[in-house]
């Protein structure tokens, strides 16, 4: 297994940061195999979805009303709210897997794979890709 | 790796469709190892849910409530409220593992893997199986 | 692929209960690959979060929230409002993957992988370990 990490910085506002280009570039040369994106951090996920059409803040949106940044969470420091991204991760995973073929991920046509941070305390995360070849 | 791909026909309504046969056939024959289950489109997810007994629907009615199929979306093309199909791969990620052993599913006896599939606009939907032995 | 199933007692509340330690025990002595964690039950799901800061417990509201538990699934039998527990796995997935480098699993200062068992009926459920080397 081949597997590095990339630092990305998505400043102080909640972001859904596309990865695909990097996730793309960590996987060309390979032939079949297991991509895996993994984030090691408590408070972000990583999502396939479509990006630059609406969606990212669509998606966003959802959150704020799923996960409201308000004061009902027991968990409690930095910013208002921010028990709620200790949260997002049980339904948005820090980890996916998408299958390689010759080098190159098969994502559809329409799909992007994005870090999605809504913490605002951290302005730079890690992404660990990882591929394990088959 | 060996990676094959299907086609599902979901028909105009959403639809939770089960693809635990078509998994124990593409296994059956191989040892150990993973299985991945991976839709490429950027409205469906994969999920692994008992089905028939109206978890199914019960899954359906959720999505509708979360994610209502209204006019919030700012992505709007096709049907309306399609722009909830576009959030859902957010929380119902298009990619899932299983292990296998001894080229079979180790899933519980009440667990199937099922596409999850709310966009009304495509009838047919691929679904891409890889296996990679271990 | 090595895999192993371990047994946790859940109790007969919802639990957010933490596999961590089990997890690095598992890969301990491994070299590179990736770690499945699986729960072959149609009524509990895997998540990576904190614990021990109150998240685990906001996630447990955030779930009775989203995911009442009352008279309104279709799948109906044991304890009221039992019929919730069926769609959680669709949104807290029962499979995640987690890289491992040198035997440590290579989760972030704050994460932990935890079984999130919101069934009050089953007392004692089973995890599967898997440790795909590459």
């Amino acid at each position: 297994m081949r597997s590095d990490t990339l630092e990305v910085r998505t400043g102080g506002q909640a972001r859904v940061q596309d990865l695909t280009h990097q996730c793309a570039q960590f996987v060309s040369g390979e032939q079949d195999g297991l991509l895996s994106v993994f984030v090691p951090h408590a408070t972000a996920g990583v999502a396939i979805l479509e990006t630059g059409a609406g969606s990212d803040d669509d998606l966003l949106a959802t959150i704020d009303q799923l996960l409201p940044r308000d004061n009902r969470w027991q968990h409690r420091h930095g910013s208002e709210g921010h028990g709620r991204d200790h949260v997002l991760p049980a339904f948005i995973a820090p980890s996916i897997t998408v299958p390689v073929l010759g080098g190159r991920v098969q994502l559809g046509t329409w799909q992007s794979i994005c870090l999605v941070d809504t913490n605002v305390d951290n302005a730079v995360r890690t992404v660990r890709l990882s591929f394990l070849a088959g």
